[in-house]
């Protein structure tokens, strides 16, 4: 029997989650003999539980073709977390009531560790419930935190884009190191894997090294001996580019820098690090320096993004309906390094329960003994996932990125669930 | 008589003013009956003055080729004022005697308005001196400050860095919002003049409007006139992105945020004035907020610099060249806007009296009403500015940046002056 699919976007976007969106809806609609509509979440899962949903058909082709190279999550994503089955039922219950309402047989849900948990608990519970569901996750993080899964989407082009900025905020400043500036640091995401800031490494080659000091999340902040290595590199190169992770913690384990506000998902929200460790260069060694925090900017740069990155996401989003379409349930379209030298990888299935809750941090021999660096054996890792570039068309000087219609399907239940209800 | 050329690079560098050195010295190349040598300053001017110059032709065609496509400046550049001509008389006699000793008969420098004031006393000097000399002023400021030329090289790529940057924030953050961030703030360049933070405003368009504010320096700010404005925003669509100008003031005068520190040519420091504003965001009205400083990253990004702007600047650089073949003495190849629509703009000289020291602000009607956005004229003008993509090439998902081998030219005085003395 023809079923409905469901597809929701969860956590902080990328700038490839839409072209898993892509994936997941061109792939429904070349087997329109056994997928009915896909309905997308209105701003993730709290779509779902409060009968919010997109009807995907409504939207042209060429829209849809679009999504491959726009930024962010056109159907809006969320910070909502379902608790454990026990203490938030109610609103698992309430998902399988609106799947049932509108003949969904597919879940396909886009995010990271919280949401391939959230996935797995609603295929537990359509089973006790006997509804009859596929639910597949989709993996996406800038994080690139998830088990199993060589990377994940939306990593690559983070680490192309803080490569390059890295590479060219270096050039920048050996210009002016003479009589200037001297010391540049760059703020980069990630709370508890160094995964982003180990991209920064990559702006520096053997052909054309450049002085980069990183400071990972891992490696707890040693005051005296990132000063030795700032001045060292200063005296050796005349500049130091500093790439810091926004997580990096004291060997007391506070953050350098702590907003002091939380998300929803209970995670700190940090920020602002990249200040502070600028004035711990001036206060001891007084050279100039210059700051960035790329923020937002950094997951959301369709403009460069990873073309392999690209491909990988459009082809997670692929093979989940694929993989639907054979009756698997519980698991997530994984990507397996075949082949290092040429970079070569294919997709197999994970089970979910091997995903959920678990972070991949660095492994230790990805980090130099000083545990400023990153190690060939990094390097050789990340390369390929920033390879080709896979740019957006553009008009007027801007790319033309691609703003859906977003037509709500009708409501057909009578109950009605706000979000205010929900976050109560 | 056969003559030298001497090039320097002054101030904060640009995503193109290595594309004016290629203008230099590929024109200079193709004139070698009249032009020896292109000797450029280690370090800009400070590169003459301690007779520490560079040998250009010791650089293959292909590494003078690739500057068009190479961020920062390939020589170095520098924050080193030269004073009047009466309290650095001797700084300036010294610069032509370095001339002298090399038989430099061009002298071209590549800068914002301090340097067109430096370039037309040492004009000045030569005359008095009896030394042959044509200085020519190249224009290159991301500030866009310069009067009589329509635009200034460097500030179209900057302008479509910070557009691009805008859009693809806000894009982050309309897929956030119904959960979570609601306001962004990104700071950008800019101590008195707002043509960065303007170009924030290019995001939004007619076809796709978005929520934008700018903050200008140009415009006091007002608190409660802004969080009214932010309000309204976020209540119509639900989230809101500021662009700030680093160099935003309060009425009575004072920075927003002050770091307190000052530059070689006595302008401020500033920065952080992003978290400033989020902050009176987030106590005033409690919405949850993101906040990115682009700093370098906005003058260094030729990844995605424009193509007139490349243009332009590899074609003042030529144009500076023929203008002294010409026998032109204390001008600046200006740009001027033949036709709007379609866009045209050829090179005029301008001479250099009228450059110097003068800055241009942003005309009162380029600044809607309420102070907080653009108008459709400001929109005009700056749209063809960031028009046209020119991308570098790649390897191994890197731009393939040049870097010059830069080899000393002998030395050929007595007297020995270092960068200590002079800055003593």
């Amino acid at each position: 029997m023809k079923k409905n699919a469901f597809y929701a976007q969860s956590g902080g976007v990328t700038a490839v989650i839409n072209a898993s969106a892509c994936g997941v809806i061109e792939t429904a609609r070349s087997h329109r003999d056994r997928i009915g509509k896909v309905y997308a979440g209105r701003n993730g899962i709290i779509g779902a539980l409060t009968e919010d949903l997109i009807d995907t058909s409504k939207e042209s082709k060429s829209a849809i073709a679009g999504l491959r190279h726009t930024p962010s999550g056109a159907f809006g994503s969320c910070r909502f977390k379902l608790k454990s089955l026990e203490e938030s039922r109610a609103q698992y219950e309430r998902l399988i009531e609106v799947f049932k309402a509108h003949n969904i047989g597919y879940f396909f849900y886009n995010g990271g560790g919280d949401s391939a948990d959230t996935c797995l608990k609603v295929s537990q519970l359509s089973k006790i419930m006997n509804y009859d569901l596929k639910a597949i996750h989709i993996p996406k993080t800038v994080d690139n935190d998830l088990p199993v899964t060589d990377n994940c989407p939306g990593f690559g082009s983070v680490a192309k884009y803080i490569a390059i900025s890295t590479l060219e905020a270096s050039f920048d400043v050996a210009s002016m190191a003479r009589t200037s500036t001297k010391v540049f640091v760059l703020e980069v995401m990630g709370r508890h894997a160094g995964w982003i800031a180990a991209a920064g490494g990559l702006a520096s080659t053997e052909e054309h090294p450049l002085p980069i000091i990183i400071l990972f999340p891992e490696v707890a902040f040693d005051e005296k001996r990132f000063l030795d290595a700032v001045r060292k590199k200063v005296e050796q190169f005349g500049y130091v580019s500093i790439v810091v992770s926004e997580g990096v913690r004291t060997a007391e384990g506070s953050f350098l820098a702590e907003a002091g506000t939380r998300d929803a998902f209970g995670h700190a929200q940090l920020g602002g690090v990249a200040p502070v460790v600028a004035g711990i260069v001036k206060n001891a060694l007084g050279y100039k320096y210059h700051w960035a925090v790329a923020d937002y900017l950094q997951r959301a740069a369709r403009h460069i993004a990873s073309k392999t990155d690209v491909e990988q996401a459009y082809d997670v989003g692929k093979a989940a309906v694929e993989l639907a379409l054979k009756g698997r349930n519980a698991v997530m379209p994984a990507i397996k390094r075949t082949s290092l030298q040429p970079y070569r990888w294919k997709i197999e299935e994970a089970p979910l329960s091997k995903v959920a809750n678990v972070e991949k941090m660095m492994p230790k021999n990805f980090i130099s003994r000083d545990g400023f660096n990153i190690t060939r054996r990094c390097r050789d890792y990340l390369e390929p996932l920033i390879r080709g570039e896979e740019y957006p068309p553009y008009r007027g000087g801007l790319p033309r990125y691609v703003t859906l219609r977003n037509i709500a399907v009708p409501r057909k239940l009578e109950t009605e669930v706000t979000l205010e209800s929900l976050t109560a």
